[in-house]
């Protein structure tokens, strides 16, 4: 499995406390997570300033650095803040870095990967990666945010077409497509020559629609949520890996992969920055997949 | 059961049509759908103006209407739009008429109910029926809205521990409980003498949490929504009426009673008016039950 995204470098402060500095990134959440299934290889870049510590866990996780490139410049910087509503983070600083510019160079090894995560960049960067393949993988997965459909819908659209799996939130969906009923904006991504369409409703869950069956994945009851920051990602990266270690696609694993992608991104918004990710264990995240069994028992 | 709510003329206009002087009303709603199975009484009051029609149309359902005032003044009338976000209604006009200083009488034949539904109306209203009743019912369930939490908010809170369900959609919990969380928000029902909180999400579903559980019911997928008037009410009625008919409020039966609340009132979106309430049997209940059970499945 390879994923591409962002690494960063997070600032934050929320209601609970604050971290500088913290690891972040698109790539960095969603690899951590798979490396609880899969064995994912990044493809991304930081700057001469990444600490080396972050390297070394993500190398002992046994997530694949060979994609990565090191620019001269600085890592990607973000800064935050979740106040009253800690599901709305106000952006308080963006420095780009070495992510201005950046051209991914997929590595020779990742070239038959069977499984690939296309997180938060551009459109034609993503693309630029799936087409560097040796072949199309058995399943793509992208991700997008509000900021590129605001620039470029079309090119969103594209992107649509060229997944398996085009993730996007309700805000996002409702958008893209011009509608407010999230079932009309989940039957415009299956007319985009999709077979599936997710839609993440952050606490309401997700929804997962093909052309004859509708499925609804609860969101986790959390009542303390530390830091939501990755929470998309950490689904994404989940949701492939999981695929990626089972290695079906059928529509019955595919409701499976979503309810350990909603147990992942539940604990991670936990802690701060991947503090909780790096502490979870398989027995976690299977406690936590029994307890979705007992949410929507009736 | 006993429903105390509005009855009212509406005329509303969504994206798909317009009706003038339509039968609306909160008792209205609930009742005919609680009449699905119960035999339920409403408390209210109409105006000389309410068309006899309507009367006969609820007498016919096996409504008993010996609770319905007929006063001087008109019948309560609200005239809204829904646009774009269908689920978002524009109050053009609001007529109180007689349920202006409505104050309730309870029938005699009415006092020994067991099972009561005290629709939206100013807290201290909603109380009034409670203490006429002869003795406390076994079942309260109470509802409300914004304009009562900006009112008095201690007065909605005081109805939250008369009840033993009080009603209130995602919006208002947050609102009464000034926070962002709906299972903080879920916990401070419980705190208010309550065993158990139910919080409605429109299109997301409703929670439905106790000290030491938590249920998540789904959203049905509507693709198209003619007319969200009455969902609150429909979906309270058929709580209260299929309590009622079961006699059982174990969890279990409760979970079941809110997937029947949200089965009828997502067929009650299907039209305008009560249009849809009035054709739908138990058959096309039962079958959207057990859609419900293949959408949450995995």
């Amino acid at each position: 499995m390879i994923t591409l995204g962002s690494m960063a470098l997070d600032s934050l402060e929320t209601p609970f406390g604050k971290a500088e500095n913290a690891l972040g990134g698109s790539a960095t959440y969603a690899s951590t997570a798979a490396s609880l299934f899969a064995k994912p290889g990044i493809v991304s870049v930081v700057g001469k300033d990444f600490p080396q510590e972050h390297m070394d866990f993500l190398q002992e996780r046994g997530i694949d650095l060979a994609g990565v490139e090191k620019a001269e410049g600085n890592t990607f910087y973000w800064k935050g803040k979740y106040g009253f509503d800690i599901n709305v983070a106000e952006t308080l600083d963006v420095q780009l870095g070495v992510v201005e510019g950046f051209k991914p160079k997929v590595p020779e090894e990742y070239k038959d990967a069977e499984y690939l995560f296309l997180g938060n960049f551009e459109p034609a960067v993503q693309k630029s990666v799936l087409e560097q393949m040796n072949k199309r993988p058995k399943l793509v997965v992208s991700d997008t945010m509000n900021f590129y459909i605001d620039k470029d819908p079309e090119a969103v659209k594209e992107m649509v077409k060229l997944s398996d799996i085009a993730l996007m939130n309700d805000g996002e969906a409702r958008q893209l497509f011009g509608t407010t009923n999230l079932m009309k904006a989940a039957r415009e991504i299956l007319k985009l020559d999709s077979e599936l369409a997710i839609i993440k409703k952050g606490e309401h869950g997700a929804i997962f629609m093909t052309k004859d069956s509708f499925f609804s994945a609860p969101g986790y009851p959390l009542e303390n949520v530390v830091d939501p920051t990755g929470a998309g990602d950490s689904f994404a990266g989940t949701l492939t890996g999981y695929l990626a270690k089972t290695g079906d696609l059928g529509e019955e694993n595919i409701r499976k992969a979503l309810i350990y992608a909603s147990s992942v991104a539940s604990y991670n918004a936990e802690g701060f920055s991947l503090d909780r990710l790096k502490d979870i264990s398989q027995e976690d995240i299977d406690k936590r997949f029994n307890e979705f069994k007992k949410i929507v028992d009736f």
